[in-house]
């Protein structure tokens, strides 16, 4: 799905790809880690979490531009890098991602380990860069970022908790995707100097939103249409809303959890725009009218791991 | 080696386990990959990053010490993490790290992943907590400890060179072990509000006497002084002081880097006794004279991956 904060979030990240590969740089980088960077970021998925950083910096008044770009550019890094350890052979062993190798396939797991460290790392690297101007936001951005990527509570800590003997469903799910959506929000609000704490709802409706998504497409879709494999949540024994509730209740959910989501927009300059935008995402993430015969290229549209 | 920083260190890094395993926290973490954070972080080698941050901290006049605390744990915390990943089966395939199970071995290769994601993620939540009375100077310290452990310059790129068909010796030494050694100078400096460029030799020498020294150790010593296995460097063959000058070669120029090093510290109020520590760590470093039969014991001092 292209969205208008599409030009945006693409420089960032290609800034952010350069400044990783040491183009320009004094002393040379290795080579095939710099290619690896690039395969893992480009070309994207729906980029959905930069684009919802964007759109809440936007409704907030967007007065430093360039922080807002750092901070979504930073949220992308850090999903990418999770991707890239996830598709890892001791994790999910994926051979494909967004329709092409993944990096341990096309490099190397020692490289696909690298990449992975490196591009969080580049995240905070960015967001250091870009807050000149304003430290504190900066710093805030930075530590809300470590804390929705990290433990005890972030992606690290959701993936942590399918190596427990007994899972906390509500705590996984809530670290494992959730954690990244919150981090949106905040981030957009922070980086234009708007309190974080009205928008955790929000980022928490949509990743919310999200995960019941992406579990349906598990089940629903075929491998070409998602870009991926499917059926992995029942290969891996992995909780999901499908197993829970069955597809058609699932559906159901996942229109509760988006009608929510927009009623739960602060009230700021750039109220409607959000809305609108939050509509529109929820329009394509329930491709599926209950009883009606799954629609791939609609779900496409989210594929390949968002 | 115990050094006078030694209780400052292992309070902050006590301090930020605690937070990564999320003692206190509203929502349960994973407790595998809990404990897996402790078991990567304690007990500790040396500290020499952290001891070397408080020395140039306090030479520099130490007016915030809560954030040269953040600091030396931050710095801690990453090379943690890159030896957690350094020993996966994919890189060194390592049994023993700190004369007990690796983490990988002790835990899973999963767990291990993630404790390496999560402490890196950790260390710059640590430095946006510590630095709301100095946010300029905390976000320049995460800028400098992401670009000193990531790519193009910093550890990751040292890893990443491994993985070239053509080493460039230069770039692979200043990032795989110097790069950390540079933050933990700049880092002091920066944390009591002082210049970073100033402390970059001192930083650069230390980091290169380590690594000579950690050659040597690799060929001279045996691996229940050492806490890990020996002859790595030859076993996988990685470039090595050792291999290009000869063990005694290797020594000479050690002593070198070091006097080197005590000549390079700027003037500032604690210029003598930042000499002092480093003379230490220098007489404790430099364990064979010439022609003497290799101390197991001394050499031992710096053991355990620092």
């Amino acid at each position: 799905m292209s969205s208008p904060f599409a030009p945006r979030i693409e420089a960032a990240l290609a800034r952010a790809v350069a400044l990783g590969q040491g183009r320009g740089a004094e002393m040379p980088a290795p080579a095939r880690l710099a290619a690896a960077l690039d395969h893992a970021v480009n070309p994207g998925g729906a980029r959905i979490r930069p684009t919802l950083c964007l759109a809440v910096a936007l409704a907030c008044g967007d007065d430093d531009p360039a922080l807002a770009d750092a901070a979504a550019a930073a949220l992308e890094l850090i999903h990418c890098a999770s991707l890239v350890h996830d598709d890892l052979p001791c994790f999910d062993d994926a051979d494909i991602r967004r329709g092409k190798p993944t990096v341990h396939r096309a490099f190397s797991e020692p490289l696909a380990v690298l990449t992975g460290d490196a591009l969080i790392l580049l995240a905070f690297d960015v967001l250091a860069r870009a807050g000149q101007r304003n430290p504190l936001r900066a710093l805030t951005l930075s530590g809300i970022l470590a804390r929705c990527s990290g433990m005890p509570g972030g992606i690290c800590a959701g993936q942590g908790w399918e190596s427990e003997p007994r899972i906390d469903l509500r705590a996984y799910h809530r670290a494992k995707t959730g954690a990244l959506f919150v981090a949106a929000t905040r981030m957009g609000a922070v980086a234009a100097g708007h309190d974080p704490e009205a928008w955790d709802e929000l980022g928490a409706r949509i990743g919310e939103a999200f995960q019941v998504a992406d579990d349906l497409r598990d089940v629903l879709c075929d491998a070409a249409a998602l870009g991926k494999p499917v059926g992995q949540d029942a290969a891996h024994a992995r909780p999901s809303a499908v197993a829970e509730m069955g597809v058609q209740g699932a559906i159901r959910h996942l229109s509760a959890i988006l009608s929510g989501a927009i009623a739960s927009i602060p009230k700021c300059p750039g109220e409607a725009g959000l809305a609108a935008l939050v509509r529109a995402y929820a329009e394509r993430m329930t491709p599926l009218a209950p009883g009606s015969a799954p629609d791939p290229a609609a779900a496409g549209a989210f594929a390949a791991g968002g």
